[in-house]
């Protein structure tokens, strides 16, 4: 289970829908803004009277150590588990995580300060076995794991027997990327080609587009117009301000443009 | 209006119970520990959000500016308002604000970081003037502001006029206490002596007193008997643990000692 940013109240939300905290190990932060940020040190803080001992890794903005640590410092409360920070300061997209089933890349964003996405990408599978087909074959067992990563095997009589014969093509891999809080950035789209899931923040509408260059945000229409470009099967659209009535407009807008499209709203779950 | 301690989620309470956050220029935070400090950052992010002009005045330990500060600096997010801090470092009382209606002195409480309690006390108002009797003595309007300062007046035949027989009593002035978080601390009976309202923390009740040493909190008992020491009007408990079923139990272990006793609620309001 990864958390992605950590807004003041966060630590309330994840009890609130109920979510083991003790699930959570690694905690991905985009940027130093207080909206994306300032319920780290409270859930930080958690952690440790919960009694936590499993480690945790924190993945931010260079600084985010030092935030933390001073307010930890100040506290006089350090934690009873192992806290690791990787501070990232790189402009160009870099893996920052990876273990036997997903990896996860930043994905360079344009914001007022130093903003990554994240693009969370399922590693291949291996393939699934026929079993039916390795009994019949006369299959020996030490072949299984070569089969499963794609090889030919040998039959009980010698014979070569195609790989096809004894496996199934594994379920597709599955991707997601958050995008947020970023200008329109065209340069993403090579990075997030073909995602399966696409968060990007819709902070205006287009008829408030002359906003974004200043507070560099998007609108739900360039927020689609990556989604198409990136020929992503799903997307996303949140960081809503607060100045418009109804969120249906954002769906509507973005759809003007992408197909698929569905409104972030607090506590949503969505199953890719 | 004033704010007394800022843990995380502050923000939300505050418009969930509709509280203007433009009538608050003073915020007193008694220690840096999460629960009672980490809702700040948001909330001075909130009020330059808000386009807040007016001066904000922050009284903590020392630390809370750099802190701050920090987080600003990360964010890019100076305040477009005044933002002033009074740090404390003294392990005696001192007044830290003072106005003409009111002062605030720190009260030192005895935890495991550096602590202080607050103070509030109203400054004795002028005396409240009998219109009628100043009518009917002919007093010049000049004399009014003596009057209720307490001074005799003349009338208008040049006759002294005895200042009772122009004034009514004002209301009494009213106190309060506030002492979280803190060890059972007999030295603050002479600061509070007499205080209106009490609010004292007990985090466990007498059968936990053992958990007090080392965690530098009180119990039930303990806090009703500095209500006592102190000749309070009135005590409001709060700072439970979690560990305990219900709250019931620390107003009866307080009553045993101490007749006024309330329990601190989410959302509750005390009118003096």
């Amino acid at each position: 289970m990864f958390l992605i940013d950590c807004g003041e109240g966060t630590q309330l939300q994840l009890r609130k829908h109920k979510i083991k905290f003790s699930r959570i190990h690694h905690i991905f932060i985009s940027h130093l803004h207080g909206d994306h940020f300032f319920g780290l040190p409270g859930l930080v803080s958690t952690f440790r009277l919960l009694g936590r001992k499993q480690d945790l890794h924190i993945y931010g903005p260079k600084g985010i150590k030092e935030a933390i640590t001073l307010l930890l410092k100040l506290g006089d409360s350090w934690t009873n588990y192992n806290l690791y920070f990787h501070e990232l300061t790189s402009t160009s997209s870099e893996m920052v995580y990876e273990d036997d089933k997903v990896t996860v890349e930043t994905i360079p964003l344009s914001h007022r300060i130093y903003t990554n996405g994240f693009l969370f990408r399922e590693k291949k599978a291996l393939r699934n076995l026929d079993i039916q087909a390795v009994n019949a074959y006369g299959i020996d067992k030490s072949q299984l794991r070569n089969i499963k990563k794609g090889k030919d095997a040998q039959s009980s009589s010698g014979e070569v027997v195609d790989n096809t014969l004894l496996t199934f093509d594994p379920p597709k891999p599955k991707s997601y990327a958050f995008c947020s809080d970023t200008a329109f950035k065209e340069d993403m789209v090579p990075l997030i080609k073909d995602v399966d899931v696409l968060y990007h923040e819709s902070t205006f509408l287009d008829s408030e587009e002359g906003l974004c260059q200043k507070t560099k945000h998007s609108t739900a229409k360039q927020a689609a117009t990556i989604a198409k470009m990136a020929n992503a099967s799903h997307l996303i659209l949140g960081h809503y301000s607060t100045r418009y009535k109804s969120l249906a407009l954002f769906k509507q807008e973005a759809e003007t443009i992408f197909d698929e499209v569905s409104l972030a709203e607090d506590g949503k779950v969505f199953e890719l």
